[in-house]
């Protein structure tokens, strides 16, 4: 077994509402709050840490406009953040390989 | 985007520390701690963590036996611990291809 492709999975990326996160980004310009909320049926709270971490991270980054008086805040992924989504769903690609070779 | 297979990951084997030891787990009988552990490059402290969580789930069973007057112990997947990775590597790979596609 090679313990390399477990090893280099991204934690940012791995926690599984992250990775929705970075998935449903992966696909769009740019998604208001709202719309990953539902999309992905979490709570405000988690959306809010998670995206922050994502922030952080360099992975994601936010917008805030003004739309007909309201203010509505949009994440997209950055450069680094879908190169570090390209990078982790190779290396889960190989965990997933060797794990099912295993099992058998 | 569908968000089910990616809420329907069992937490306690995504973990990648953990993911690691059930994959390792899943081609072998029954494995020595100082393997595993040497195997994934860990400390003992994360090893022993990590199979603690996993036994409390139900997914690993440990065997302690006497050989040449000093105690072994040792981790094997039960039933339970198969079905679950089985499962969950059927929803990672869901994900992957999700992600994959969306990533364009």
């Amino acid at each position: 077994m090679n313990p390399e492709p477990f090893q280099q999975l991204d934690r940012v990326i791995h926690e599984k509402g992250r990775l929705a996160i970075m998935s449903l980004l992966a696909a769009n310009d740019r998604l208001p709050f709202k719309e990953i909320r539902d999309t992905l049926g979490m709570t405000d709270g988690n959306v809010t840490a998670h995206l922050r971490t994502l922030h952080d991270s360099g992975y994601v980054a936010v917008t805030k406009e003004i739309e007909g008086g309201r203010s509505v805040t949009s994440y997209t992924l950055t450069r680094a953040g879908r190169k570090a989504f390209t990078d982790y769903l190779g290396f889960l690609e190989q965990v997933l390989n060797q794990s099912r070779q295993r099992l058998g």
